[in-house]
């Protein structure tokens, strides 16, 4: 494939390149990409913002992770993040830092990757920055998105006897980084041996390329029903249950009998010998939305196959829990995923 | 003085010990930080938004620029994109990734600044992300501000006959960053050697402690003069000159022997045996305001003492020129600031 050098193009030729296409989708944007900033227009709306920066050799490894499918999760977690508000994304702005060894052909990957994402939830990249740096890469995502205030869902508002739901399943795309990464090893040692991903395509894309679920905005709101608070889980059930119980000052149980687990995960996570519950608890980077609703949806909620009611809300006093399958009662903690340990 | 390993904190112990402090200050913040976005209302107004990503050895050497100028610098090169739309500024978000080396001490003077810049600009820091980095620090931030439609200024509406005028004075951040290279290099040979910075406290400032000239959008809506057009000088006056002339459809001549240049930016530059006007057209990072007016704002816009008329727009086909202070014709070039060179 043919390598065209950064400097070839400098900053405005690269920008060029990398904005020509774009087509603007949304009323509420009014100028994209080309001034010193873009002009916004939300007349009846609340806004909602949302920001992440991505690093090289922390968030991703370019070993094994595809430039396109980057490009697609960099934005994608900034779009999870505006439907856990119960809001519509309808912007971003998106920032890089390259180093010189990436050539162009590299970088319209990640952005063909960052306009597929764009094209599939009707999102307009309305600006951003791209710059050099010393070593790696360096992704920093914007989301601008658009809600009714009634429709607003933050994660105070929890109440005690409140259900406990999560969307799809958990724990998925932990386990296919532990896959891509013992393929990478074994990549390492042998370069002639090819990486084996058979039957466990499903836990490959939860890694890869998450989804955010806005189908799950969309069904709620099709059942008429409003969620008490809402979060995405980012960084693993337990550190998200934890946050949600913190703002909205109540405790909760969830249950282990009740977490969704894919039939991939509990089979990749034995052939580890990774218990699977601490691959939904603690893994991390599943995207799929933590909430709670009144007991009175109960009936609505047990019926949508792609929704778990895994527990319910306490008092605060009560903490938040995991109570295992044999009855014990365990103190969630927070152990997620802690980027700032050596 | 003492340095705390952040890994003592974690992330969300950081994120609590940065943000604690802050107090909303704008009506258009719903909610700030601590949910999975920020809420924003500006029922009637349009929305500006701009982001910056910089990162360390490209954008800036810790060897000589103090982490709360740093903080401070990060916000202000936002603003002043803000204030290039002739908008205010409201809100900023900013995401940091760290390596180990820093300390949480390093980290809070970091913040010191940024909330500095806050306080000074009267805008609200609503958001962001804290993670890590395999090495070096990357600072990205995103400002959003509001203004009426019919305030917005664009780089596209300048006119043929319009008067080109620049606030400030040019080529001072760029002698700055020449004086703080120097003493780098004597400190590196001879530890023992205090820097000399006397007498050149300017252009030292205007490097390290830029403003955003809001000021001179204030000034501009007291003088009832709304520019036809506007850009801010972040990459050096030939390279904006170009991104106004191309945007605008037009072209300009403007003159060597109007170029305002501070007397400190003249002597080091005399010093170095630089050309001062090579520090002025192709610089940057001074952040003053360059724009257009039309003829009819002359009595007015000349009386000011911190605008400088330089030229004029001139049609399309005559191009974009330096008129040297000998009279010859120079096309403009945008060599400016090639972050993507090798």
């Amino acid at each position: 494939m043919k390598q065209t050098p950064l400097s070839e193009l400098g900053e405005f030729g690269l920008i060029t390149r990398l904005t020509e296409k774009i087509q603007i989708k949304n009323e509420s944007t009014l100028t994209g990409v080309g001034d010193d900033a873009a002009v916004l227009s939300f007349p009846d709306k609340k806004i909602v913002i949302t920001t992440d920066l991505l690093t090289e050799g922390i968030h991703f490894n370019l070993m094994y992770v595809p430039l396109k499918h980057l490009g697609y999760k960099a934005v994608v977690v900034n779009l999870s993040d505006v439907f856990a508000m119960n809001a519509t994304p309808r912007q971003i702005t998106v920032s890089i830092a390259i180093s010189s060894k990436f050539s162009l052909e590299a970088i319209e990957e990640l952005y063909s990757g960052i306009h597929l994402a764009c094209e599939k939830y009707g999102v307009d990249l309305i600006g951003g920055d791209t710059t050099s740096s010393l070593t790696g890469l360096t992704i920093s995502v914007t989301a601008i998105g658009e809600a009714n205030e009634d429709e607003l869902v933050y994660r105070s508002g929890a109440k005690s006897g409140d259900l406990v739901c999560v969307s799809g399943d958990l724990g998925g795309a932990y386990m296919g980084l532990q896959l891509l990464e013992r393929e990478n090893e074994v990549f390492k040692v042998n370069p002639n041996q090819q990486p084996q991903f058979e039957g466990y395509d499903y836990i490959l894309e939860r890694q890869l390329k998450p989804e955010a679920r806005g189908d799950i905005k969309e069904l709620l709101k099709t059942l008429d029903i409003k969620p008490t608070s809402m979060i995405d889980i980012s960084d693993g059930l337990s550190s998200e249950v934890l946050h949600l119980c913190k703002a909205s000052k109540v405790g909760c149980n969830i249950y282990e009998e009740k977490m969704p687990l894919d039939k991939q995960t509990k089979d990749f996570a034995e052939e580890l010998s990774i218990n699977p519950l601490v691959a939904a608890l603690n893994g991390g980077e599943d995207y799929e939305l933590l909430f709670t609703v009144p007991i009175a949806s109960y009936d609505l909620i047990k019926k949508e196959f792609d929704i778990t009611i895994i527990g319910h809300i306490t008092s605060e006093n009560e903490g938040a829990n995991l109570v295992t399958t044999g009855g014990s009662i365990i103190p969630l903690q927070a152990q997620g995923w802690n980027p700032l340990k050596d």
